[in-house]
């Protein structure tokens, strides 16, 4: 495809973009598809000829969208907010136009250093002192695997320089709780800890966050019994109910074991945009690594999750490779992001923060996020009043967790197995209607709903109307 | 920023990126900027009021695209061709502005689905059995990775699920060569194997091809001291000289000891649409798993690497989840690709291959790739012709690696440290003139120069010219 072939094509793109976004709220926010369903609207075989662009369009009109759950839709209500702001697609778009390579600086001098401009920036955005370094992952998932493996390897002395993980004496062991993230367990499981390795530190049962007294308890029972206490993962706005583990005692207890700490502020990270919210991670300065997807909640299109060290010397250490034909005369002078983390090349990812935060402006965005915390304090609000609801978890962010329960047949409030299949049943029915969409999650045994406010588009009418369709359903 | 705004910037924002493109001749290759010149182009603090698109639009003009090293350019041989071709660029744009979340089927079917329809059409279009199945990682090193822990947990039953990599009593040991790439070796220590563990298998002297009889060797060695061979990663197109390790051999061998075998063919995967170099990987349907970086040479904007494995069931149980609130009534009839790799949240990435195939279409990407080998073949005969230079591995691909060895002031050729300071000489002296980029590597002791040619603009002419570049900048 020429320049001016790709200058036509890119204009009935952005149009139909600027379509797709501007009527969004006439689609249903779940994909009305079946499994299968949208993979049977493509040949099986590759196509032997080439389409003319107005076709493909039409493909993506008919054979793409109908199948996307529309998360930027306004009603959306489900997992996190994913915003993809307008301004960071144009800043995507220009990476994926420029078409650079980032497998060292000198393969992309721009891309490395605005990633370092706009780390920085962000850091200062969230009141983190100058000892912290940042780089863009995809996903926190990725970064807390890397936290992982910079903790094996500290507590070891860089033993994968020798016999490896497989030659640790005393079992490295890894805390978390039942409420982090489950890519929390997974990059424990994936780093070679293994699953007898991995505490899940109890909590306090009334806000879900990890209890400091029984992580100390945990990591002294270990430690007597011979094995080594490696690493805390504390999480900051947990999946479930946006828990706050408490950083400041947890790091206390940690560097008593010696244990590394990262902290995971995936969703929550956005809120420390807000300086009335950073106590949320009092802390966190004395924290190890910290990971916070700006891709969630603030609005920058997927992917982008920043992940900030204190010890680059490590971070590097544990990830670099230094082959000849990377070499050049500016190493040691400059970063290079490839020993910052698992692949080798990456994006211009960092032109979708810089676009974000040229275009919309913190101040909007600070204002966005406000005005989510205020719609989720009055659903709460909502729910606490309304016979049969209850709120089952404190809300500290944007993310309300309610429980229908009505009375049952028995004369007495639905539990258990009866209770499950009633959220459950009005949950699917609010889903599969495509008005609004919600996420039912399991919290103390029993199903929930996690109500997650932040569409960038969601407004207090949204809000208004989805305890409404709630209501309904739930009573339906 | 509004759907109408985003139209407007969108369309500037096209045009840039159109005329960028037409223009790129005129720009130097590598980015003639210092180490932190682009970052002092910005103001350390955050910027506290927003900026017009079309200043922005100015920024990146002056203060990003300078620093650019120019992959697309039609006189890049540098590293491996990285092109992006505008098709894929505007698949890239739809998935942006879409703005889909690929946690799991149910957040964005057709993000699934899709990607289930172009790897396997990918599959078919490299001539591999229906016995494959696959999904997009980011990079090459990500799907090492993977590979590697999948081998690690296939050899000990899962151990991740009990005492973890810690708990392994007999040493597992993993298998390749010093010319595969570094992200193999990375990957073999984050796995937690260990340098110790790591077996660099001698190669062909003259191919720096994999020896099979070496590799028998080294693990009937491992086996008899009661360590565990686990696993083989065998390079179809090595990142220094395009070798080609005889992956038939290589299986056969893995087998009689129980282990994996993984297939790095990040660059020579794009081959393989050829039906004529299908020999080349000859004995891969054996393989347990294979990676093929479309975002290489065949021009899918970066970032697309396709990982295939023929035992999903294998791969799902190292890498799965099942949190609650990712669970769906779906489970069970449509992929999880969360449970594929190891970041949860993924890209639509399939759509960036969905449109160059429709756009571009398959048989002018192989009239390219056609392209691409010739010109090599005819560089290669250019510089065994020419006095003072040497070709210093096979030509299997499109690179061709090389040295000028002129006489010295004794008379005699020169070699060792004089031959080194000659190379990187002259090669800078390329480079920094901006009229061409090569990359310098070391192989058998000495720096060489590699000059891969596949750009999507590089025509007989650029490839004329750069001998002539080369020769004038060997001789000055």
């Amino acid at each position: 495809m020429t320049p001016e072939e790709f200058r036509v094509a890119g204009h009935e793109l952005i149009d139909w973009i600027a379509d797709a976004r501007a009527g969004i709220d006439a689609r249903p926010v779940l994909a009305p598809v079946e499994p299968g369903e949208v993979r049977g609207w493509f040949e099986a075989a590759p196509p032997t000829s080439v389409q003319a662009f107005d076709e493909l369009l039409g493909d993506l009109e008919t054979k793409v969208l109908p199948g996307v759950t529309q998360v930027q839709h306004p009603m959306h209500f489900g997992w996190f907010p994913s915003n993809a702001s307008l301004a960071s697609v144009l800043g995507d778009i220009a990476s994926s136009g420029i078409g650079s390579l980032g497998i060292s600086w000198e393969s992309s001098p721009a891309l490395t250093e605005v990633e370092q401009v706009v780390c920085d920036w962000m850091r200062q955005l969230v009141g983190l002192s100058d000892r912290w370094h940042g780089t863009i992952h995809d996903t926190a998932s990725t970064a807390c695997l890397v936290a992982l493996l910079v903790a094996r390897e500290r507590s070891t002395d860089l033993v994968q320089h020798r016999g490896g993980t497989q030659s640790v004496d005393s079992p490295l062991v890894v805390y978390t709780t039942v409420h982090a993230h489950s890519s929390v367990a997974k990059a424990a499981l994936l780093a070679g800890f293994g699953r007898d390795n991995v505490r899940m530190v109890d909590v306090d049962p009334r806000t879900h966050a990890m209890d400091p007294a029984a992580l100390e308890s945990a990591m002294a029972d270990d430690a007597a019994a011979g094995r080594t206490p490696v690493a805390v993962v504390a999480t900051v706005g947990t999946t479930g109910t946006t828990a706050i583990d408490p950083v400041a005692a947890i790091v206390t207890v940690a560097k008593s074991h010696g244990a590394y700490v990262h902290v995971d502020a995936a969703l929550a990270g956005s809120a420390m945009l807000l300086p009335e919210y950073r106590h949320l991670w009092s802390g966190v300065e004395e924290a190890d690594s910290l990971c916070w997807n700006p891709h969630k909640w603030m609005g920058t299109v997927l992917d982008c999750s920043l992940f900030y060290v204190r010890d680059v010397g490590l971070l590097t250490r544990v990830m670099s490779t230094d082959p000849s034909y990377l070499q050049s005369t500016v190493d040691g002078r400059v970063p290079q992001y490839r020993d910052w983390g698992i692949p080798m090349g990456r994006r211009f990812r960092a032109l979708k923060l810089l676009f974000q935060l040229r275009l919309d402006g913190v101040e909007a965005i600070q204002a966005r996020l406000r005005r989510d915390l205020a719609n989720a304090a009055w659903l709460e609000q909502q729910v606490e009043a309304a016979e049969g609801w209850e709120v089952c978890a404190p809300v500290s962010l944007q993310t309300v967790c309610v429980r229908h329960r009505p009375t049952g047949a028995s004369g007495a409030r639905l539990e258990g197995s009866a209770l499950d299949r009633h959220t459950l049943g009005w949950t699917r029915r609010v889903n599969v209607s495509g008005a609004a969409y919600v996420t039912a999650s399991i919290l103390d045994g029993e199903w929930m709903v996690r109500i997650s406010i932040g569409v960038e588009t969601t407004e207090r009418v949204h809000v208004e109307r989805l305890w409404s369709l709630l209501q309904d359903a739930a009573t339906s």
